[in-house]
């Protein structure tokens, strides 16, 4: 595939599924990131698609049920490109699993995100194709990937029917204006900005509109977030609610977690990224633990991009010794990060939004 | 007034200009708070308003300019009735008063929030009747208070056009089925909910729809969140960003700060709040400062009501010595309150949902 492989410095988290993320400090290079350095999170197989015998079926609460090849879905309907951010709900698990081990998680450290341009078809443009019936509620999604988990052979999730309607949500064939790479989801897949990854469905094949949310596995009992007095499976999935709209997070790529560093003035880079429909109003940094706190500049890449990432920076000054660095964010509705990851600890291990910590040694 | 005057046991925290709040034990009573218990937080007078004279004028970016009469508004409108939780933006704020004072703010305790049914015109009525231009991004609200902060003589605020059409944004007449109390805004005001309470603009007289947010002092300088390294006034406004959308947030109401119980069983109760269009999702508590939480059942009475608070009741056992209970809550975007209210501190004092703590002395 060329351009489309993984970057040789790319983080394998699992060879079956896939599983990867890129070092923070390339994730930092650029505001788009590219295709080789793109988070992978497979639940299943990477399905060879040939375009060709490629289909979309739409049913369920809809007037038309359709069935559209690749060709129809490209010439047939519009064309968007939409700048959004997709971050896994397991981001920064890697700290979580350091209180107490989750033997088969995937230790994400904070690259289990990126942002890119996404260009496709608003998902609006498909479901009114079909002519929506009035009893429904959600969107269901289901990909051609095979899982083990569930009844289901497919790995499915669902969003609301009022987000899916929204003009930003695409069915996308292209990712930074290349086809989809065959990891990424060829030839079509959900784009959902403001939800956790999981909901934006690869491989995408099917589409049913319905009155209550998916029921595929990883809609219905993975994919929730549990109180940390819930500590294993088979746990009463009740406990939990289904994720959906992301955390307001953050994270410091550079320098990265044991640098060593020269004394004097130091480039503090991150990311910070606010969920749901909600805009990024601040990142502070701290180095006495949160006792007082510094302002970081917000990049302008992002402003007018609702759906994706803001990238921030500071110059900070240290003398030589080991000094830690703290982030937390602030989004438009002034919510902000909890301090310690271990009052949030789920034995899921998602949404890890506490406090981002990195230590450097200066010498 | 009769029925409309406070209950005996209101906290007036100021007679000029009026702002009190009920006791948290007889805040959580009642879901749906009684006038004489809901909050007021006003800025300047309370106007004495003839129902004959008053007039709500709507210009700006509209085809049609209006003025109408309070008849109009009642009889030529459809009537709607909503759930909303209104909450100041200084709700809780006496426990960052207590690390660095702050000269003229109001030390409001956990009691500046109240749940109405509220019943009125959707404002989505009258700007459709008005015709709302293509550049119109936002709508202004100005009151009749007489205030001495800013240029305008009056209170104002505004909400994004976006907001402004939900159709349950109201123009409200009424307040749990009985007129406004003059003191909550006789005889019309706005009620925006999953917004903080100053967006709610009382004796409402003047909508202007405009391309830019209001430029009246409690939107373009008050009503800001600075980061907490900006320490007093004159401050730099462009370091803080105009509050709207309520952060996630809660409280416990019974037992309260101080009280003496027998040992036992004691039933822990209060109130949660999830900000914008989010949900309540769960409440915990803890009696050992976070290191460890239990479930609290989140009741039923607000489901189906986007706008409103919930309650929430557990029970804890607690044998004889000095206890601390300690709640938190997490929306729907697994995003929950921050620890320690000394990382937000901030030197207007807004927007405290840190853990809230309340001690009690068991017998």
């Amino acid at each position: 595939m060329g351009s489309l492989d993984k970057h040789q410095e790319t983080i394998v988290q699992a060879e079956q599924p896939f599983n990867a993320e890129p070092p923070l400090n390339l994730l930092r290079e650029s505001f788009v990131t590219p295709q080789q350095l793109y988070y992978v999170r497979n639940h299943g197989s990477t399905p060879e698609v040939d375009p060709a015998d490629y289909r979309l079926a739409i049913s369920g609460l809809v007037e038309r049920p359709l069935e559209l090849s690749l060709e129809q879905i490209k010439n047939e309907f519009p064309k968007e490109t939409v700048m959004v951010t997709l971050n896994c709900a397991g981001n920064r698990r890697e700290d979580l699993m350091k209180m107490i081990p989750m033997p088969g998680e995937i230790p994400w450290h904070a690259g289990a995100i990126g942002n890119a341009r996404w260009s496709g078809v608003p998902l609006r443009e498909i479901l009114e194709a079909a002519g929506v019936k009035e009893d429904a509620r959600h969107v269901a999604f289901e990909g051609l990937d095979e899982v083990e988990e569930g009844e289901s052979p497919n790995f499915g999730g669902s969003v609301p029917l009022k987000k899916a309607m929204s003009p930003d949500v695409l069915l996308a064939y292209e990712m930074n204006d290349e086809p989809l790479a065959p990891k990424h989801g060829f030839p079509l897949r959900a784009v959902v900005g403001g939800y956790i990854g999981a909901r934006s469905v690869k491989w995408l094949s099917e589409i049913t509109v319905q009155d209550a949310p998916s029921s595929n596995y990883f809609q219905a009992k993975s994919y929730r977030l549990f109180p940390p007095y819930v500590r294993e499976e088979p746990a009463d999935f009740s406990k939990g609610f289904p994720l959906g709209e992301i955390s307001v997070n953050a994270a410091i790529c550079r320098p990265m977690e044991g640098d060593s560093l020269p004394a004097g003035p130091v480039l503090v880079q991150g990311y910070a990224i606010a969920g749901g429909e909600r805009s990024m109003e601040r990142v502070d940094l701290s180095t006495d633990q949160g006792q007082t706190w510094v302002a970081t500049d917000l990049l302008e890449e992002g402003e007018g991009h609702p759906w994706a990432w803001r990238f921030w920076e500071a110059e900070l000054q240290f003398g030589p010794g080991r000094h830690q660095i703290v982030v937390r964010a602030v989004d438009s509705a002034a919510d902000t990060q909890p301090e310690d990851a271990s009052s949030i600890w789920n034995f899921k291990g998602y949404v890890n939004n506490a406090w981002h910590k990195v230590t450097v040694n200066v010498r």
